[in-house]
């Protein structure tokens, strides 16, 4: 069990009512894919052509940050302000699809963007996942 | 003038149509505010009565997180992708009047609470005014 | 294989004679413990005796912070400032020795602290072990 | 008055003999240190001549990563644990020593690296100031 799953397993007090499976899948792709993108920005900063990968880059931070912020958010539970929590959801899948998009434009020549694509996916799924069992 | 504002007057490419002073403002109430929440949770969990500040220590830290992410990815500008920039400021401008209600029905008795409530709401006007610039 | 693993063994360039195994371990222990401090201190905002866990919320409040700085660093590669990469390490161990100790302190009470704990020295271990690899 | 100073002057406890003055400049200058870095790294992506910018970058991210946990880590008081405010001080120092060096060799050319050079040595001063009335 991974430490997020530990860290809900032993939440003392009620999670209000969310889907304690998807709130789990979500809060580890949050992480991950922050810390992919993280490693790819710098990735796309040592290619040759990093001229041609500025979008990439770029769109690589936003998405480390955006994912970062979610992962926080989504590891405080009481009082759910549902509101805040499916803004927040939004803006983050948002962002993966942004950076999975732009990723997986350069996969086939640059291997850390089809890894970072596929981080960039799984977190875009787990927040749409997340939303929709938000009341 | 700012070293926000000093920072976007000697960007070397175009901003790409953004309403230039909106976008400073925002920045640093993104900024600002990122600070006064950081700071407004750890005065509440200073106060002698924390378990009655349970919602504002946890509003204050999801404002604190999303105004970060969202000074960030403002600080980053060609290549706007003009849906995640409305996606995130519309989550900032969420998170800000969350905290902002949250501090402002403790002003009256915590100070902290009234200084972070003000720069809440200069943070959310200064969002929903950056967002009603976008095409 | 982590995304983490993933990553590095994508990396376009040289990693510049870091310990690759002690690398990846190191980012990975950040990562999850950035998670776990900030989800501890929720639960610890949860626990009726929130009184007497100022200390534990502030310490894992702060390790946090700097976890997940130093994840993020670790996630940069070429041209290493070794100084740099240092005393970020030295304060990464600070940070989780600290918070470490604090959540030990409650973990017989507290479910969640022994778990924040473990994630704690972990990391510590890891970033000790990582310095021990600089120049 | 700034909202950081604001804070400290309505913050309800003991700030445990740290120097205020010192405090709030160093608080202050690692949130603008933070915004200048992120910026800065989006203006070289920006320069055509991206590929000889690619340390400044990374210089950029660390530095805004280091100065972003230092601000929030310095926006929390009571228990103050001086050994790792001390530590985390140092790698802010480093951070913005490196940055601020890397950044001055090119501010002859890009008006954007001086204007983050000077946040960055303000900010490594700060942090020296502040470090030095540590006990």
């Amino acid at each position: 069990m991974t430490a997020a799953a530990q860290m809900l397993d032993t939440y003392p007090a009620d999670l209000g009512g969310i889907d304690r499976e998807r709130l789990t899948a979500c809060i580890e792709a949050c992480v991950e894919c922050a810390q992919a993108c993280t490693a790819c920005a710098d990735a796309c900063l040592s290619e040759e052509m990093v001229a041609g990968l500025r979008k990439c880059i770029r769109t690589n931070l936003d998405c480390a940050d955006v994912c970062e912020a979610t992962g926080r958010v989504l590891s405080r539970h009481t009082g759910y302000d549902a509101n805040l929590t499916r803004t927040v959801l939004e803006a983050c899948a948002a962002a993966c699809r942004a950076c999975g998009d732009e990723c997986a434009s350069h996969s086939g020549m640059h291997e850390h963007c089809r890894v970072c694509a596929e981080s960039c996916r799984r977190c875009e799924q787990a927040c749409r996942d997340l939303v929709a069992t938000l009341g």
